[in-house]
């Protein structure tokens, strides 16, 4: 057998802890399975007093992360710290540098800086593994990575964000709002206090950069990415959508046009109920993958958690144990195609229009003819009374603007925007007009 | 750039065509992304002349697999041969003992002799990779093996034969018979002209025998399984599965007991419609893995065809072009554990039965008083009047016997089994009596 594979663990937050109960409870396993055993050797924590339900002991604390990165004592750094900057640009920097291995969950570092970091890894000759910055303990790193080698993929997309679907799908099956869910998600620690990051779609959207890279070999570019969180959704949209057949989703999309041109974005999504991606509830997580061989396929499985977590980084770390030796983004970073960004409003699809219409005569006459001036087709439109409330006595004045719900064919994103710019500008409506993208996967 | 990595490809039905035209379609970006090209060298099929729709000039045409697999040309032999025996063997041991990587889609061959070639190849340190063997395009031989190196699976199960699901589909939706079906499979090509290998559930069974022991780390056992196929289910089984909100699939799954104790089956089985697994339709493959780390993991994807299996093989190729080395069964041979055969019958689960009861006084309370004594609890039981049919004329007689379901609660199959022995012995049954194994997932 080997010398051991020497680990040092920075940030012993809830997935940390796991790394390190993992490794322990299935360290003999782990030791026939990759030839050597793996050791935590050092660990890196701003707290060392906090019990966090783990053995510690025999494990040298360092402080300063840059310093665990540099140590002689370790061939493997693990980074599981956080943030696109600081300590843990820090520390991987440094761990590279100096030659180590690493393994990481960060997705806000690799979606900033991840193609220099490749760069750096493969100039070493070190891995930089990072299955557990997208989807949790879902192997769809290695499944772009490697499996996929021999296929074009032509699009990528899934749900990527357990706090956001838990927030949906607690609005849907407990018609609830948007806020009640939230802060629900946060009290079952689903959510962070500041929830921004998650339901505004920018941890989607990190996480999404890098699968399209993965997925396209093209660089990293989380800048490109159209953005939409689901802080704008209501009851009211999950319900209209209900009633039309639609479930709402938090969906990441990247496509890759015959032209080379990609498009990413990340937006509530309205997907047939009938459809897979509509029926992964709660916290779970899929990514879906459309390619010119293997067809498609679907991975399911926790997007978050210690545990969940953890069974990606301790893969990440078992292929270093083996010797697996990968480029980064599944081809050297040299050979990686520039970002070719696709013009945003090439978009084409179907589209659920959401306005509030003044209730006066000619209104609804003048939406219709700006929609038929862009040549947007209507496949339906649900106008309906509303029921009268005791809650708000205001409800049934005649005045009072009136939810109307269209559903248009497929269109360009480009025309629709137009012609609900006519819309507000016309003064029908009493507040913006929205629209939800609709997919047919 | 490293040399070119050499192929030998014996078999060029579907599936070899298909990796013909992937390793050409794709060579520049595969070249990136492993560091080296990979070439075809030599081919071996039985028929020259036929048009495969890709070309093949300037590939060495040799006519025995055996000498193709011991040939100097060739770094890796790709077996698509199929068959537990015969050539696909003898080309596979000569080709490990020659010092060849190789790479099959053939599960027959492993799951019989899978433990002896993998120390052969673990002798001669070289790869025998299989991920086109199980479950076509789903890359769950790469997740077993390598992903969830740091998790006890605890369960694996899934649809392992898109013929059995695609029938069973049909069944379903078209509420058609297994015969129709059956015959709509074999036109469409989803079918053998022989199709007991497929229905009977055999197929299902060597794939599940290459699962097995890639979760639990033990020797391969295809003999322990216990096998029942579809071909005794009834449209009428589906329709009163589909009342109780109940689907039919055919089930292979696995378990270990804390004990160590594994059970392995193949069997039509009840899931609830609302169940991931009860919504895989048509030829789709799923597996569901449940560990203790990871959770829940569930792949979804094409289960054959000549592309997505080929996207396999070709990705297995890629593996070893970047010199990536792996254990055949995830850990070496030597250290896999025998395989240790729990009781079948200590399977506690809730049953579907179904009877024919003929229409005399006290047979029902002698069925249930059968069922008393073993103490088996029932949560349903359906018994209706057969509607009148004209093409049946003794179909309203009273001395008919009439059909009766009957849902148990969990119960040990011992004491069903014995229980439905002893109302068979009762004469109060016009048929055998049938029961279903309902698992929920």
């Amino acid at each position: 057998m080997h010398a051991s594979l020497r680990l040092g663990i920075a940030g012993l937050g809830t997935v940390g802890a796991s790394v390190v109960r993992g490794l322990r409870a299935h360290g003999d396993e782990l030791a026939e399975r990759c030839g050597r055993r793996l050791v935590v050797r050092a660990v890196c924590a701003r707290d060392r007093t906090r019990d966090r339900g783990v053995d510690l002991s025999g494990i040298n604390w360092i402080q300063d992360p840059v310093r665990l990165a540099e140590s002689p004592d370790i061939d493997v750094f693990v980074e599981l710290i956080g943030g696109a900057s600081g300590p843990a640009e820090d520390s991987v920097r440094a761990a590279l540098a100096s030659g180590k291995h690493v393994v990481t969950a960060n997705k806000a570092l690799l979606a900033r800086h991840g193609v220099e970091l490749a760069r750096l890894a493969e100039k070493r000759g070190v891995s930089l593994n990072f299955e557990a910055a997208v989807a949790g303990g879902i192997p769809i790193i290695k499944t772009l990575r490697e499996s996929l080698a021999g296929n074009r993929v032509d699009r990528i997309f899934g749900i990527l964000n357990g706090t956001c679907n838990y927030i949906l799908t607690r609005m849907q099956n407990e018609r609830l709002s948007f806020d009640v869910c939230l802060k629900e998600a946060q009290r079952l620690g689903y959510a962070e206090t500041d929830p921004t990051f998650d339901v505004g779609g920018f941890d989607t959207a990190h996480k999404l950069a890098l699968l399209t890279s993965l997925a396209f070999g093209s660089e990293i570019d989380v800048d490109a990415i159209a953005i939409e969180g689901i802080t704008d959704v209501t009851l009211d949209d999950i319900e209209k959508a209900d009633e039309l057949g639609y479930r709402i989703k938090l969906l990441a999309i990247a496509e890759r046009a015959p032209s080379g041109a990609i498009t990413q974005r990340v937006h509530p999504t309205m997907v047939p109920k009938s459809s897979a991606i509509a029926r992964i509830d709660g916290v779970l997580n899929a990514v879906a993958v459309e390619a010119d061989f293997v067809g498609k396929l679907m991975l399911v499985g926790p997007g978050a958690g210690g545990d969940a977590t953890a069974s990606s980084v301790i893969g990440d770390v078992a292929d270093i144990a083996r010797g697996t030796a990968l480029s980064v983004m599944g081809k050297p970073a040299e050979h990686m195609t520039p970002y070719l960004k696709s013009n945003g409003a090439e978009h084409r699809g179907a589209y659920f229009v959401r306005l509030s219409v003044h209730d006066r005569p000619g209104a609804f006459a003048a939406i219709a003819a700006r929609m038929a001036e862009r040549e947007i087709s209507l496949e339906s439109i649900v106008q309906r009374a509303r029921r009268p409330s005791a809650d708000a006595p205001g409800d049934a004045a005649p005045t009072e603007a009136q939810p109307v719900i269209m559903l248009t064919y497929a269109t360009a994103e480009m025309d629709l925007r137009a012609a609900l710019d006519r819309v507000a500008a016309d003064g029908h409506v009493a507040s913006p007009p929205r629209f939800i993208r609709i997919e047919r996967f």
